[in-house]
């Protein structure tokens, strides 16, 4: 509470007094060389330059996800932290198999291709594939109003679109991912042989977007194949279906399930000077989809996490907490680094205080979306003027990241960057999430925003800290 | 003064009675429609489409500049404005004539092909080319300290490079653009025989950049030829001039100027219902560069300025003022339709009060660069709020746009639309300045954000029409 009291009074001193105290002043120049290193001297752009040209998809359980472990263990060596090391988590091998094939037979001998992809965990089809008369719906929820009867035998055509007027990009993607997550379980209760969604994709074009999906614990024989379809062409299958409902769809795909295998989170550690068991995280997750080199997902948040404390040791900034950056494996389809990482913590005892993950893409920062009690809240609140030359405006409370959400516990704050939004949903888990989709300065721009709030926690604190830690 | 005590007040009420009076309630619901209306179903993109890639890039005098006319002027009569018109305006026509050829030359028969392009406005070289030793400087002041001897029979290069900390890159360019705009003229001084500067681009890339310069009233035989050379290739030959400090350049460019040519203002207009004579302003060039197709610069904001009274009129808003939407021509290279648009609205005595110029991309939009005195600039942070939820956060003191200066008097507001400003640079006055670089999403955000700035500007006026204006 008193911290509350002293933040309360340091707004109004600075209301009172005027814009900038000395405080102040020492932060607005900090802030000022952390930008400035960024963009005139920055190595986030070729890092990522060798993360996806040189090593490219890193799917987890593939030989370029242990590349890549590699590859950022020695990016981290190299820029000197305290220690890095490997942290072990066995992940889920999923392969894609051969390209996939896909058409619409509208009569016998008449047909055109479509393009699809496999959904990330989806069982392959049959040998051959599969050809079978298709239900488009606009959600899960129309499964039950249509019954077995309408369903069973077909294949169902997951078709409602990301809506086009959410500003946030990411509320659009959360309004639709359960028809890709959830749509091959739920249409296999009803006899569904097969299931084909709209790609999450705000563009109209010809690429097919994956992403996990699951079965839960669905009997296996009631296990159904699961693709995504281009939006160019989820609008023709639609107005097709309008011309000929009994049309015929078909795909092929040899996507397959392995036993899980051997990977690792990549840590590295700057020693905090005055808490070393209070830990603050930036990271991002190493592993990607295979269709792209996951360049902005999340290639990006990777080498702007490592960049981070790359630049405050340029800057010969001494931390006073231990300062972490995580390359955490297997966001995609597991999440079993985010979880491995937050158990060891809790084993070891590390006061986790603070957790910030970029994996939004590498565009333009706006701000940060925070979770963080009222406190917490206000003092991040406080700094904003300090981020208003940089065009960093966006500080309102929401989710953190996937990897590092296991970490949260009361009082303690998680923030994700927020970048621009309104591309990345063109480039998302598809065969365009590549390095030229990237732009140098909006990814260095992030890692300096990154960088700005880590500094000044770090500086400052969370709130709940002081309440045990004597100053 | 009353409008201001007006203004002040009114947000006083704001602070006191809640966040939302019912005023600020239609105008929050009216912004919603315009979102809504413009991300779901608008037009801009396709008229982008057409402009870019069906009509290309618009030189001023060129066909592709009489054909934009032609095609805008359609585009204003099918939305049904209540009138649409030519304003004729003499323009420069400059070719470009065959493409450039360039190389350095560091020892007789070992010469490197570098990638240049002849600045607008510049005179050819000779018949065949020119080719001489180079003196590189990092700006036109250092003429004078080196002096006729060092300069004399010699190009001159200039190579200083865009300030990559600056955020606003506008900023960056406004800091070299003087080597591009008046290098020719100075070094011509100094018996220089050409020049050739680094392409204004924060980028590393092979794509030369043109744009204006200018001769001034240097007399015809101290005209010498300038070009752009790309960013890889600047750096490269500053290397190569530190080893072979007489090394050779050689350009060749057949550029060249031809009487003035007929050409138009394209100008559309919802005649005011309550204001007649008092007009709002909405617009961009129409002319472009032409090594690309000038999808951002400034197609972009042609496509976005029909599309704000193509909006007010889809959504049954009935203008207080008479709103204009003006397809500048000549903008790139002599602003002739700015000036003509002004001249004839001072003839007809059309008091303009309000003008807003899209021409700084079509990117993601993060709000206004305002030129207005204080009681306006008040009015229009009152509205701040309104926009958040669109994330347009920025607001401003600043210019407008290059078009529309030429109407600036005491009591008028100007505005520029700033779009995110990041990638811009990689694209302007350069091959790459294509519509595949404008992402429909953003595009139309812009749209949205000027409409809602044009529909409270004409419901709530500028503050000094309402000393002149009962209401």
């Amino acid at each position: 509470m008193n911290r509350i009291i002293r933040i309360l009074t340091l707004a109004m001193a600075v209301l009172i007094l005027g814009p900038l105290g000395a405080q102040e002043r020492d932060d607005a120049q900090m802030l000022r060389k952390i930008y400035d290193k960024a963009l005139t001297d920055g190595m986030a752009y070729d890092w990522l330059d060798h993360l996806s040209n040189e090593i490219g998809g890193r799917l987890s359980g593939s030989l370029e996800a242990e590349k890549a472990v590699r590859y950022t263990k020695a990016v981290m060596e190299e820029i000197g932290l305290d220690s890095v090391w490997l942290q072990p988590v066995m992940v889920p091998k999923w392969t894609r198999g051969v390209p996939e094939y896909s058409y619409i037979e509208t009569a016998p001998g008449i047909s055109s291709v479509v393009n699809v992809c496999a959904l990330g965990g989806s069982v392959a089809t049959p040998d051959g594939g599969l050809k079978a008369e298709v239900i488009e719906v606009k959600g899960i929820e129309e499964l039950s109003q249509l019954g077995r009867e309408a369903i069973e035998g077909k294949i169902v055509f997951y078709n409602r679109p990301m809506q086009a007027n959410l500003i946030h990009t990411f509320e659009a993607y959360g309004g639709c991912v359960d028809q890709r997550y959830s749509g091959a379980k739920e249409a296999g209760k009803y006899g569904a042989v097969g299931v084909v969604v709209r790609s999450m994709n705000l563009r109209q074009d010809d690429l097919p977007h994956t992403g996990a999906m699951s079965y839960d614990d669905l009997p296996i024989n009631q296990r159904i194949p699961a693709c995504a379809i281009s939006t160019n062409d989820a609008n023709y299958l639609s107005t097709a279906l309008k011309l000929k409902p009994d049309l015929l769809f078909y795909f092929n795909q040899t996507c397959r399930v392995f036993p899980d295998v051997q990977s690792y989170n990549v840590i590295g550690e700057i020693r905090g000077s005055e808490f070393p068991n209070n830990y603050m995280v930036v990271g991002g997750h190493l592993d990607s989809w295979d269709l792209g080199d996951g360049s902005h997902d999340d290639g990006a948040g990777c080498v702007q996490s490592i960049e981070v404390l790359r630049l405050l040791k340029k800057l010969d900034y001494k931390p006073r907490h231990s300062l972490r950056v995580v390359m955490f494996m297997n966001e995609e389809n597991g999440l079993r680094g985010g979880r491995k990482y937050a158990e060891e913590a809790q084993i070891k005892k590390e006061n986790h205080v603070f957790a910030l993950e970029s994996d939004s893409g590498g565009f333009t920062p706006r701000g940060f979306s925070i979770d963080a009690d009222d406190a917490n809240m206000a003092q991040i609140q406080s700094w904003v003027p300090l981020f208003k030359p940089y065009l960093i405006h966006y500080f309102e409370p929401g989710g953190s990241g996937a990897d590092i959400g296991p970490l949260k516990k009361e009082g303690m704050v998680l923030a994700g960057l927020r970048p621009d939004s309104q591309r990345y949903f063109d480039h998302h888990h598809a065969a365009n999430d590549t390095f030229d989709a990237v732009n140098k300065r909006e990814l260095e721009l992030g890692a300096a925003t990154m960088t700005s709030l880590i500094y000044l926690m770090d500086r400052y604190g969370t709130t709940s800290e002081y309440t045990s830690i004597p100053k």
